[in-house]
């Protein structure tokens, strides 16, 4: 039994005609032998895979907001509708079709509402299904708890969803089916000659993404990873050949030791980030100053990047949207920090730049050449990541891009 | 045919009773149906398990430094030894064995003096000596490459050697003997409760290894993961379990989303830095004079770490062993480098602190707890990195291994 599992998001189901074309791909999969097991996210504004922000606005907008298992109640809808006008799309193509909820499906988590963890499939319902000669579509993003309640997966829960059911079927390939050819080198709307990558390790596509690359979530790669099941990165509506993730063993069938031939895998970046600056060289005991500030802001819930501490200086990252309530809780501790907002992190991602010697040099040169100021810099094995303002950021990226010219 | 692959560091090998153990455990395997295939390192000097400067040495004496080629030819013979020593120590306990080079057991390496890697192993030589029922003992960090010329695989090559076997002959498991009870939560001279991890995974080690733990390469644990081959790091001189190696999926059998209870695997040391401050925000050109100086230090192969690039200061460590020559070079352009010698950086290690939050916030807090002040700080998903002086190392190293108590 070939199992194939073909994910497609928000961006791919939001009008009849894209919807037909989806019908295409599927009953295409099914006459070529594969039995599909279609995951779906709900129907998304444009830009905006999982329009569960849609579904809370209703609640909110009775003055209330729902507490978390209602929310996970009302925000598995969005998979339900999706999911449901999507089986009957594969009935009226004449392709006998079921939709299963989460829960039918047999995606149990554990009781953490909005951010579950799959703890087992149950894959006997799909099974059944598809031995009667149907394609089951599946809700994505949702399961349910051995308690019974019905629960999310939290972001990126539909990849999840689609991995998780590749493994547990052992499916040949889980599909992830997006708007774009694939994962590029870099975002194709700021380089213009970026390309799309044939085949990338599992681990370079999670630095990828959680470097900002959008393509798929790292937890849904783990899994796929876990057990060795190859996803593909596919664009629903072109007939590029999209990105294998695997491992690296399968990109180098043969070769024992590893040869990594390119340095760079890709250019990344997050916007609308808020550079935080504090002068902690007068404070009579530095380091317990420090640990203060660090604390103050864990304990508010704010979520801090890029953090440099010196003994003079801290620098630290935080989302636009999270800056000023950061301010007020170091203004509240009598800190005045000097706040930097609209700056934007680039980073150069690759395993292939372990040990290659002078890889920051020429970031730093590729930089100058364009006059961009680093505002901060920081680097891992895999990753070297700069801070610029948010006007340098297209430049920036397009400078490293073409330096680096990532390619396959 | 259940092949094991054995190596034995320089350590292990060192005199006669030492051997007498190794030769205990070689024929211990072998009564347990296991085919051993034993690499070993050359003897060293305690502390040192590639003990090829004693070889170099002896061509230095004579004022002339050898060529690659050459130097490669003589660092073989430190292996050919001990494997000989080893072969007929396995002869005299009774068990019929046989000493082959890296070439004879097949190790194809690329024409890269002294840091080759290894292209193919062909292991019919050994697969025919196993047969008739030897104890293949061959020589680590050593291959030949196609045109038949000696190479050296450079460091961690022994580890190497065993992995690549291992991946060759598809052996169950490769032992890797060291004289520590495998893989500690954090240097056990310095942490008195540091304790050998049970499991961890080939990510989990590769990181672990680069941040200063010097239980095996990188390189051997890339090769494993490739093809899922388990690898187990454990004492010559005691009978504690030793550390598993091995991926994630096979440490968390059934379950389907990886669920990470450690935060932190263990805590990592590199001594013996040298941290460089250059004030640049005087420059008439900021990013050019910045550009300027890294592209200086890479041009002479100095290998700088711990980057952090803000527009008025640029800091980065060094070894100790490189500072003098920076400092020259910098010098040369008429720049006043501030240089702080001996400190030493401190990693927490652990892909389970991956959106973890306040993490930070801990490694702060626990530092000022010491009074410890935080020279420069970098983070990463799966590390955080700390900069202190050498003098504050290991009281560093014992906060964090309090504050994070890394576990199985």
């Amino acid at each position: 039994m070939k199992y194939l599992i073909q994910k497609f998001g928000g961006t791919s189901l939001g009008d009849d005609e894209k919807r037909r074309k989806v019908a295409s791909i599927v009953i295409g999969a099914k006459h070529n032998g594969f039995l599909p097991v279609v995951v779906v996210s709900a129907i998304g504004r444009s830009g905006d895979p999982y329009a569960t922000d849609t579904l809370l606005s209703y609640a909110r907008e009775h003055k209330k907001e729902p507490t978390p298992r209602e929310a996970d109640l009302l925000m598995s809808c969005g998979e339900i509708i999706s999911g449901v006008i999507m089986s009957t799309t594969l009935q009226k193509s004449g392709c006998p079709a079921v939709f299963l909820t989460g829960a039918q499906a047999g995606i149990i988590t554990d009781g953490t509402y909005n951010n579950a963890r799959i703890l087992k499939v149950d894959p006997r319902h799909i099974i059944r299904h598809c031995r009667e000669g149907k394609v089951v579509v599946v809700a994505g993003f949702q399961g349910v708890s051995e308690a019974g309640e019905i629960t999310t997966l939290g972001r990126g829960g539909s990849d999840t969803t689609a991995a998780a059911l590749g493994v547990a079927l052992g499916a040949v390939s889980v599909d992830i089916y997006t708007d774009v050819d694939g994962i590029m080198t870099a975002d194709p709307r700021i380089v213009t000659d970026a390309r799309p990558l044939e085949t990338v390790t599992y681990n370079e596509i999670c630095q990828l993404a959680r470097e900002g690359a959008k393509v798929i979530h790292p937890r849904a790669v783990e899994i796929a990873m876990q057990k060795g099941i190859p996803l593909r990165i596919k664009c629903t509506f072109s007939e590029a050949p999209g990105t294998l993730v695997t491992s690296q063993d399968e990109i180098n069938k043969g070769a024992i030791d590893i040869t990594r031939d390119r340095t760079i895998t890709g250019i990344t970046h997050i916007p609308d980030i808020t550079r935080i600056k504090i002068n902690t060289g007068e404070a009579a005991n530095i380091p317990a100053f420090q640990g203060r500030i660090f604390n103050a802001l864990a304990l508010a819930g704010i979520s801090v990047d890029f953090i440099n501490v010196h003994p003079e200086v801290v620098y630290f990252t935080v989302k636009n949207a999270d800056a000023g309530k950061a301010v007020k809780i170091l203004e509240n501790m009598e800190i005045k920090p000097e706040v930097l907002p609209d700056c934007a992190k680039v980073a150069a991602v690759g395993a292939g730049m372990t040990g290659v010697p002078g890889v920051m040099a020429r970031i730093v040169d590729a930089l100058a050449e364009e006059k961009v100021l680093i505002l901060q810099s920081a680097d891992s094995y895999t990753t070297i990541w700069v801070l610029v303002k948010k006007e340098d950021m297209e430049k920036s990226i397009r400078a490293l891009h073409r330096r680096f010219d990532p390619c396959r």
